[in-house]
């Protein structure tokens, strides 16, 4: 049985999850938890949380105690996607071949669905029973994903995204905002993994996060291929609405055979950078070339 | 020396943890950076953090232990403020006397901002050297930060408060509201201290509970009366504002008298939960004093 055979039964674990953590719809305020419903359970492809449970399987770590970082890395995701949608932002009508949560809702509740999952993406952390007993562990991942998500993490990424538009970047620029705003939150669902135990070895250690830094680039080259590539059809998201927007993007910026070629290069680096680990290692290379070689985002 | 006396140093010692924490304007992102500062070190009132150092000093937790939670709270309520303020939700130009962040900025960085306070503020509890032996306090710091600021607690409040807009409520809907936009983050705020200890009596712990609930509520009796006395020039706020939205508020509802009669009850209240205690208890007298009698926002 290959990880790509256990796919579906991990996505179905993280949506018990997620389901398990999300108030219900019944719960007031009921337009808020709508919203994060409606945002967090809209059937995405769950990229972050099955890196965390490769890495898992990589290190021998169990499926119980990567729940709760698996679970918060979705929320902190969802809710980045939410805020990236808003009118202020990238003014996005659709996401997931649906309308987004602004739309469907108001503005108003968007902001605020998606400023309550930061909470809730803590909370598990600090609640999960897998690791009640462990909260130095507890304490590490808090450390981790704040650190990902903050003004010199996704968030960050963000803000430079929004201040880059029309500006001429240079590929060391655009990959540092890459870095920051896709990078840092799969690097982070790479290390939860290892953060649940306190034996890996360093050089495992550096080994992951070469594969992952690779990794996070070709992620967001690939979506930006795919973003031009794509009809609204093919990526649930607006077609081309980036090269609209002119915002900074690498076939944008060095066109899309250059862009192709990067991709490949750094799916590359991340195959090599783990080349030498055994069969435990399989789903972190599912992953990484079902990242780079997806047609759909 | 009383709390007064005090309260000067601990806000300076607040002020210095911040500035710590909040990463340099001259770091990128920038303008994000920029934006986070000018909102957190905007001379608030600090009511959250000297509640936190007032139950220290009730309960013997040294100020060291204390400044992680202080600032974390602090940090979450900045970043509430910055989301309240925006065009989608009370539409606000003013906030202390200066311009919203989103006037002084841009709407983007607004959201920004704020969205970055959340993931530092749990970093502060997760990395404070003060708390780094610690981990089951951080722990509970950071599920009571959650809880307190979630979709159940804050930020479920101001969507509340967002959809009671034109609505008649009775004072039961209307302190239910309270309780959550205001009420929780003041109620982490003085249990942050005890949960700084594992021996604090239950009996204790009720007290402090009773106390601060009703000064929760009278905080915001408070508030609402202070934004319809109050011009500009006194709240630092647009004047009547909430008046203006047709929001639910306490004076609007049942009219100023009542309004007055109920703040006066509820700080008799809150004095009477903790009546017995001893003159360790001075700061949180003193604390409740001032955030129901203030004159100014």
């Amino acid at each position: 049985m290959t990880f790509n055979d256990r796919v579906e039964a991990y996505i179905a674990r993280i949506e018990g999850v997620l389901d398990h953590y999300l108030p219900a719809e019944s719960v007031a305020p009921t337009i808020l938890h709508q919203a994060m419903r409606y945002s967090a359970l809209s059937g995405g492809k769950r990229i972050r949380p099955l890196l965390v449970y490769a890495s898992g399987e990589a290190l021998g770590v169990a499926p119980d105690m990567l729940d709760a970082p698996a679970v918060a890395i979705e929320l902190m995701h969802t809710f980045s996607l939410i805020h990236d949608d808003l009118p202020a932002m990238d003014n996005d009508d659709l996401r997931r071949g649906r309308p987004t949560a602004h739309r469907a809702f108001d503005e108003a509740t968007a902001i605020l669905a998606a400023d309550a999952m930061q909470p809730l993406a803590f909370e598990v952390l600090a609640t999960h029973p897998a690791l009640r007993d462990h909260p130095a562990i507890q304490v590490r991942l808090t450390a981790l994903l704040a650190d990902a998500c903050g003004s010199r993490g996704m968030t960050g990424g963000q803000s430079m995204d929004m201040t880059s538009e029309g500006k001429r970047l240079d590929p060391a620029e655009l990959e540092h905002i890459y870095r920051l705003k896709t990078g840092y939150l799969l690097r982070a669902s790479v290390l939860s993994a290892a953060y649940c135990r306190a034996d890996v070895p360093l050089a495992t250690l550096h080994a992951l996060e070469r594969f992952v830094d690779a990794l996070g680039l070709a992620f967001q080259v690939r979506d930006d291929i795919l973003d031009i590539e794509g009809t609204t059809a093919e990526t649930g998201k607006t077609g081309g609405s980036d090269l609209a927007s002119d915002k900074a993007t690498y076939p944008h910026l060095f066109g899309m055979a250059e862009a192709r070629a990067r991709a490949d290069e750094l799916l590359k680096q991340a195959m090599d950078a783990i080349a030498d680990a055994g069969p435990s290692y399989d789903g972190l290379r599912w992953a990484a070339r079902f990242i780079v070689l997806r047609q759909r985002a």
